[in-house]
């Protein structure tokens, strides 16, 4: 049996942190949870206080972290609240892994304090890997921390170069559902309403990871996350639609074989090979049964219909700020749309528009990378308002 | 650039010993063959003495050692003949990899003699661990040699294993073409002739390799290769049918992550992984296209209609020498087929009686096994000749 692992959550009300927590109880001999942060949902962060007894546990605002105290009197959990009160989970509590899973830019400044502080960061947050991720790696390789993936597409990836040379790596291969929209027709995407694009066919995810999933930007956003994550650059990386995620992504060797990693849609798979690492935990779930599959498909994505992507490669080409300009215009975007500002086909038009009048500087600062974000999201404003 | 490797081939002139040599060829700077041993192929031999001036050749009949010989006068090549000229291939010249590839039960004994030899098997002969698999795995254990497969299925579990945690292993799936009749009825498959048989789909190989294939007999030898290869036992490997051979084995583990190794099918790609291992040759082949894959099917064997692998599981679960008795019966049915005298259909029949008759002795020495085999075959041809 191994040690028992310390684990702080960043985003533990979310849909990865309650997954986590899911495995935390499953596992209590694996698992002990040391710090909570959450944004506002002050109920089921109480229940999760009373559950597992963190050392600390944090919300966004002062108001919520008086009423969490109130939920949890007679507890041992220090109770905190803003930036500050992340950050102690991100980087102050004991922890021998910090799971990132505050969505969007926000969860950007507390990965990488805990990547600064040396922690190994189980990270399911885009964001901080697409528009930060020569910072988030250097600070990591800096502290003697390091990056493991939650995504399962690259906790499949992770799993596939497992004992292999990364020398003999021809090219990374991730799959993509496609999304809920992949058999559409131009004229179909254009009608697509936030009801409809907020329905992804496969994983249960939060709402701006399912608009991102439905237009390709998320697969976009995963390629420079694999740029990052394994050293590979851009060029060597594929995207591969693949309608029923049963292998979520694969390596390609010098001498033509494939590593593959496959298994059911359930985000608890990577999420407890990213915190039990390198031990596995047994999952009791349905067992993949291929002979019930109906079978496995794969065709090319087609960037007429689903340009988000294209700009992803774009924007690592041109490197620097440009990932980081590329977030911010698309949170711009997927915002502007959820709420009826922009019609589905519109967003990759107004992000590579913010894009192609961005101008790269170096991303070595997270002044230079929040720069970049509030401009690109400036810009995007002003579009979505003359939209 | 890693040392040269010396490389020694039992069976040369086969399919496997050929497609080695075509490796060889390719990177001189990685291979230097030493030993060559083939049956009664002198033309080809004498050629690939004459491209690869090995310190020794070895041929079956001291007639075709004389021939030889003459054929390759003047070169610095030693000619040997008989069991003793194998043997010096197998375990008298100098060699870092010993090729395993004279088909059936007689490679046996030269594996074995390699084997103890410490040398690293790199193993296409099949019948050696089905046969003998508890005896070739403690020669290799004690004399500190190792067992590299070279089948595509177990190359592909090998690769997928690499890297992981064995305790971690759930289960273990073999793929299978399903051979060429995979689609027929019971009345379809009586009437299947042996130039019917030999036509596989997918892989270019030997006839009884061909045939037992067509029947899935080598997809059971296979389950107890597995069993012996990876110390699985033999319960915990399933056999799944797919089409496409695309996909060329996977390993479940605890969690429900499936690994899998595919590529396209050519006995180059695992051939020359067994040599180069650990290290991984850049080969210059067609890569894998999924998205012009047409799509990847599975689904569960028929053991109606395809008996014989179940036989496998029979005789593995037997233990001691039912495996090798295994292995005589099927060489007599296929050559039975072979030459008319045995419909399709009545192979696994056949088989099955003579492994229902035979009484599991240990498989602790050479004697016991070759006395299994020989017992299980007297047996068989009685019954054939009955039939």
């Amino acid at each position: 049996m191994p040690a028992r692992k310390r684990i702080a959550i960043l985003g533990s009300t979310g849909s990865i942190g309650t997954q986590a927590l899911d495995l935390a109880a499953l596992f209590p001999d694996r698992f002990e949870v040391t710090g909570l942060a959450a944004g506002s949902n002050v109920e089921l962060l109480a229940a999760q206080v009373r559950r597992f007894a963190p050392q600390v546990a944090s919300v966004a605002r002062e108001q919520d972290a008086r009423r969490l105290a109130a939920l949890v009197a007679g507890a041992r959990t220090e109770v905190r609240w803003g930036a500050a009160g992340t950050r102690v989970v991100a980087a102050g509590v004991p922890a021998d892994i910090v799971l990132s899973a505050i969505a969007g830019l926000d969860g950007l400044g507390p990965t990488l304090d805990a990547a600064r502080a040396g922690r190994t960061v189980a990270l399911a947050n885009k964001e901080a890997l697409v528009a930060a991720g020569a910072l988030l790696m250097d600070a990591a390789a800096t502290s003697g921390g390091a990056v493991l993936p939650v995504d399962s597409e690259h906790c499949a990836i992770f799993q596939s170069l497992l004992g292999h040379n990364r020398d003999h790596v021809r090219r990374l291969i991730l799959t993509a559902s496609g999304g809920p929209f992949y058999g559409k027709t131009h004229a179909e995407l254009a009608a697509v309403t936030p009801a409809m694009a907020l329905n992804h066919p496969t994983w249960k995810m939060g709402r701006k990871v399912t608009v991102d999933s439905a237009t390709l930007m998320n697969k976009g956003f995963e390629v420079i996350e694999a740029r990052w994550l394994f050293g590979i650059s851009a060029e060597r990386i594929e995207i591969l639609i693949h309608r029923q995620s049963t292998i979520h992504s694969m390596v390609e060797y010098v001498d033509g074989s494939v590593v593959a990693q496959m298994g059911i849609a359930d985000m608890h798979v990577p999420i407890a090979y990213a915190l039990a690492y390198p031990d596995r935990l047994p999952l009791d779930l349905p067992a993949l049964d291929l002979a019930l599959s109906g079978g496995l498909t794969f065709e090319k994505p087609d960037p007429a219909r689903f340009p988000a992507y294209t700009l992803a490669y774009e924007a690592e080409r041109a490197g620097g700020t440009a990932p980081a300009a590329l977030c911010g215009a698309d949170e711009v975007a997927v915002e502007a749309f959820l709420r009826g500002a922009l019609p589905f086909t519109a967003m990759a038009r107004l992000i590579g528009d913010v894009l192609a009048a961005h101008t790269p500087a170096p991303a070595d600062s997270v002044e230079a990378v929040e720069g970049a974000v509030a401009q690109a999201r400036r810009m995007a404003e002003e579009m979505v308002r003359k939209a």
